[in-house]
């Protein structure tokens, strides 16, 4: 599947923020969570960019300062897809968690469904098959709003990865169009995280 | 080893039972768990066989419909043996658990022994050898009936396996007769569970 | 890596002691820690040595005797090296273990190093660096002492094997002095544990 994250903090989410000119970090994934691990609570971060390396430094009761190669991305990042949306429907994101655990124990691909006031799921898979019906009740699907009915198929690993991240009680905004990528959109505190998934193409 | 388990379940434990004749469902077991382990508190359940097909609804905040392909159950099912034990012991579920982690640190079989008014243990392995005396006290062990003293040897990982969804608190009555199959029962809710394990046997 | 450790456990710690003469015991470390990991609350034990065996009796609600077979450590052990530290810090064991946790993002060694106010460490691996910076605060290190500035470089998976005892809110002891083994020591409630370990030198 062919997917895309799009992260957006605000600079007042910062206790100072001092960038006078754009600048792209190309970071390796996996060290910069490994060490984001080690924040302890009550601590501030400092990140600080020299010499082809980050530094990232927590203030706590001791000074701990990690450091980072930077990797190269001058190749320039893909720009998000600008699909015009057929159904917007805001779920309670333990709802759409809950519902991939459903899913997953049938199949690895899920049918997302949105009419005027239902959100419906769909699977089916060697050992058996689940139909789900979400009405738009004010708190598991927090609204629906449709041009026209939209239900598209995806892959259901990259489905659940993609709403991990969500904390307890935050609403996901999914934008949905049939047989077009899902964009899917929560807040974690001040910062903005957005995700694209293509649908998935039975040949 | 050779093992066989009777589950029952009471109408009254539903709140609505409507069948009018006996049927028999071949269902796989894995299948069901995963099914089953997606119920969540306060949703009720509804079970409807149609088209060779099981259907589990889930109805709560949503409705939500899992379908598994029923199998061949044609072949009769054995009855449950009918032994006549030398020996009754009702033991608290707890007490039976650790008594089988203990086991397990020395052997991968366990010897059981019930006399007039004490439940004994023994295991032998390479590692080691365990010993454990277990009064009748109104407590761990809530009584012992004996017409004889009775004796035989079990396979460990199938005994833990039997014992792992007694509920806490509730007791477990063990049917034991010198080198004939152990029988366990034990309620969970309003249903009752029942294993076979048929002894051990040094060749 | 080179290692040892030595355990200190006073008579009175025993509700009873009768042992008359001196004995060595060797105990298989696998076996020994299953069988102490099944003791219970408000239970005693009762160790005895017999016919080359070791008799480890639990009692409480139930009698329990584990036996295992003891092995031959009639050849001396080692004894405790004797190096003249030339920096001692006290340092809170979570902070220790924390540290560990940091430094192994980045490398498989540590480098610890104490000045006359400040414990720093060293990592550096390929993944990235890592430093860190801890003040003689009373808190988290208690105290340094030092004759002068001593610095070495250890196996992070031994040391991390080493601290995992400690108790929450203990004190951990470090001896240091530069390119000579390591000495940790802290209680366990009345006993004493000490650990030695060997520098890793770079060839």
């Amino acid at each position: 599947s062919i997917s895309m994250i799009s992260f957006f903090m605000p600079t007042n989410a910062f206790s100072k923020y001092d960038v006078d000119k754009n600048v792209s970090l190309g970071l390796n994934i996996d060290n910069l969570s490994k060490i984001m691990s080690r924040a302890r609570d009550g601590e501030s971060l400092i990140m600080k960019e020299h010499d082809n390396k980050l530094t990232l430094e927590f203030s706590g009761q001791s000074k701990r300062r990690f450091r980072t190669q930077l990797i190269d991305v001058r190749k320039s990042v893909d720009k998000e897809p600008s699909v015009q949306f057929d159904a917007d429907v805001e779920i309670n994101g333990e709802t759409l968690k809950e519902l991939v655990k459903d899913a997953t124990i049938v199949s690895e691909y899920i049918s997302l469904k949105a009419t005027k006031d239902q959100f419906t799921i769909d699977c089916r898979g060697d050992s058996g098959e689940l139909n789900e019906e979400h009405l738009s009740d004010g708190n598991s699907i927090k609204k629906i709003k449709t041009e026209k009915n939209a239900e598209a198929t995806f892959n259901l690993q990259f489905l659940e990865n993609m709403v991990k991240s969500c904390p307890a009680g935050n609403y996901i905004s999914i934008g949905l169009k049939s047989n077009e990528p899902l964009k899917l959109t929560y807040k974690v505190g001040e910062a903005q995280i957005t995700y694209y998934l293509a649908p998935y193409m039975e040949s």
